[in-house]
């Protein structure tokens, strides 16, 4: 087989074989095959497209370029929850010990936030102790023990994901379908899960601009879960504002242990039932979504939840007094209001941008190496259609650098768009799709 | 600028700039934009086209890459005469004199064969003494001394052709029109001619598989020829078989030598002749092509262009003993028959396939690096559409190598196809585009 003959076939856009695939999967990966052939046929799928089993060769051929998480030994379904990416996404932080607490296995591996985005595993380690990078034995051990576990990625799943991302990313590449599909899934696949839910954000703030991406994406991923055989749905969110109130690590931190103690901002309330109550089902515990719904939210109601979320966090080498007193976890210098300036009706506040903002105040990381500030970030008061009137307080800046504060200020201001007429509200769920 | 936008540009079939292009190929030539990102941005060019402005603007960004050179002092319209290859073609070996002994100035520098095409370069060094590689000051006052110069291109004329070219062959994005039009014309403005006569070779021993194609190249290189302001005239031939009788480097300055003479093969004639009288006309010596086919006849006729051709020899260096006694060239150790086996009509000399044969006997070369063996190759007795009988003589074979020998007895026979009815004969000048 020569690289060659299938760059040519894909450039005369004809459906690779299995065994092309994995050839060009695995030499890529072991470096036999050449980053400029490698773009060249990535290109040349960018523009002449996959097939669905093509895009389920790759991902299968992406995900066994690594190790493969071995769950068998917890002899129970495993449901992956994945979102695509979003601002002031916290609802892992809260689903995950929340089904755990119904009797829903959770065996997850987060990744940290990159460019605007957040990471799950970001918002573990700003509680004090947290220990995210553990083995993989403590790891299963901990499920089986409490029955959740969260940790950072530490293994290296699907190495030849990475390679490919990254040489996408330098050419111009990365938002297309078959490509952003086959790359998470891939790593869904290498970490073990036998079911998956998709939490496919969609907007401004999101991979996926529009709902007609979102719905081919969800599509095609749903489509390769059924050809490997991982049952997958997907749940379309809306990411034109961020979610909830908080935005940076701890901030997000304490919105997620109040919303466990029953203080649930209404997006995000919408997102954790949609996606616990599809959770609840794919695992085996309970086939009615309505009965499922019901359940998630007693379990907030009588603390459940929340008590699971404690245990996690003590499990992992956490300082639960930190999630017991939240006052105690570390705080930003400055802790500075924006004002209402006119009086009206909040028309806009791009997430995309307000992740940016989070990002520069030291919340997130333009490379993997940054370190990044637990403390600092932006809580809102409103959302967007909320009426406002002038000198109200529309969001805190909470910064550790008095000229990021400067910046900030003014950056949110404009961020935050005020207009004299209504606004309509967006809904939160757009679609389920399986 | 950023490549990244760039290749983001031609990914989304919107057209590049000057400046861009410029850009690109400056930073590509420098090492400053990685191999990488040139195949995706040449995959994306291969897939969504150029416009021909677009074309021409990579074709001068490529002429410029590195030296051109300047033929002004020559005070004369200096026409270059290009081939896109084909197999059997020794019509510079004739056509240059031909024009030369007409007035008009011939400045010439050839490539050497590559794959199954020869190159006129190789021709040349078939005959002993001959320099190909002279300094470019007396390139320039030889063909002020006789009127013509002939070499091979020893200087580096757009090296950022060079660099995309072995890139495009490692990539499967060889055959597009506008990369193999910029690529063309890019050497040959680069050359330093004013006006471009260009023999589009079409048919299994070329590029361009067939009409249209080589219709579409044409039309592209002739208006990169405008729009850089270099008259440029397409001249399409048929390439199905090889040029001529003769494959391989002496038995091709035998077959010129012999043409020079007066002996002309007619599909040899044909080409140098209609090429002829183009150059004659765009070099300003005659407007008439009636007239111009008449002098270039002529000049055959009256050895003229024979007797250029012995001064061209001796000025090069080349001992021209070998030229007037062509018996004292080098002979290959083994020459043998290939005999019909059926009466029929020569149905196929796949011209391809006798290039590859010719190169596996040792007449051309698979890599820049090797060497060739100027004597062997191939000679026809018979050209398609022929009647044949059995036992007659179709070709023979010149080798230097007894397995090689017998190799080539095996391939020649299947490559000559024989048909048990009368077959029509292709036409060779296919058409004249300007």
């Amino acid at each position: 087989m020569k690289i060659i003959d299938i760059i040519e076939k894909k450039r005369d856009k004809q459906e690779l074989t299995k065994q092309e695939i994995e050839y060009f999967i695995t030499e890529y990966t072991n470096g036999n095959i050449k980053d400029y052939q490698a773009a060249a046929i990535v290109m040349a799928i960018y523009l002449n497209g996959m097939t669905n089993q093509e895009t389920t060769y790759l991902t299968l051929a992406m995900a066994h370029s690594g190790q493969i998480l071995d769950l068998s030994t917890l002899q129970e379904t495993i449901v992956d929850k994945h979102s695509t990416g979003g601002v002031g996404d916290k609802v892992s932080l809260i689903l995950l010990p929340l089904v755990s607490s119904l009797g829903v296995p959770v065996a997850k591996m987060s990744g940290r936030g990159l460019g605007f985005t957040g990471g799950t595993a970001d918002k573990l380690e700003a509680i004090p102790g947290y220990q995210t990078s553990i083995p993989m034995e403590q790891f299963i051990k901990n499920v089986k023990q409490i029955g959740i576990s969260m940790i950072s990625q530490t293994l290296s799943l699907a190495p030849a994901d990475k390679k490919l991302y990254a040489l996408r990313d330098s050419i111009s590449c990365v938002e297309n379908i078959p490509l952003i599909a086959s790359s998470i899934m891939s790593k869904k696949i290498a970490s073990g899960a036998q079911k998956i839910v998709l939490d496919v954000t969609v907007g401004k703030g999101a991979f996926m601009q529009n709902r007609e991406q979102a719905q081919k994406l969800s599509h095609t991923m749903i489509e390769i879960g059924k050809l490997a055989n991982k049952e997958t749905v997907c749940v379309l969110t809306n990411m034109d504002e961020p979610l909830g109130y908080a935005v940076g690590n701890v901030l997000e931190v304490i919105e997620a242990v109040n919303f466990l103690k029953g203080d649930m901002p209404e997006d995000l309330k919408q997102v954790v039932l949609e996606l616990g109550k599809v959770m609840i089902q794919l695992a085996g515990k309970g086939e009615n979504l309505v009965e499922n719904e019901k359940k998630l939210l007693e379990n907030i109601k009588n603390q459940k939840a929340y008590y699971k979320f404690i245990e996690l966090v003590k499990n992992q080498g956490g300082d639960i007094s930190y999630i017991e007193n939240i006052e105690k976890l570390p705080k930003a210098q400055y802790i500075e209001p924006i004002y209402c300036e006119e009086e009206g009706f909040v028309q806009d506040i791009n997430s995309k941008e307000v992740g940016k903002l989070a990002g520069m105040l030291g919340a997130g990381r333009e490379k993997k190496e940054d370190a990044i500030d637990p403390a600092v970030g932006i809580v809102f008061m409103k959302k967007v259609a909320q009426k406002v009137k002038k000198n109200e307080i529309l969001a805190y800046i909470h910064a550790n650098d008095a000229n990021k504060l400067k910046e900030a200020k003014v950056r949110l201001k404009e961020i935050i768009k005020i207009s004299s007429t209504v606004v309509q509200k967006e809904k939160t769920i757009l679609e389920v799709i399986k």
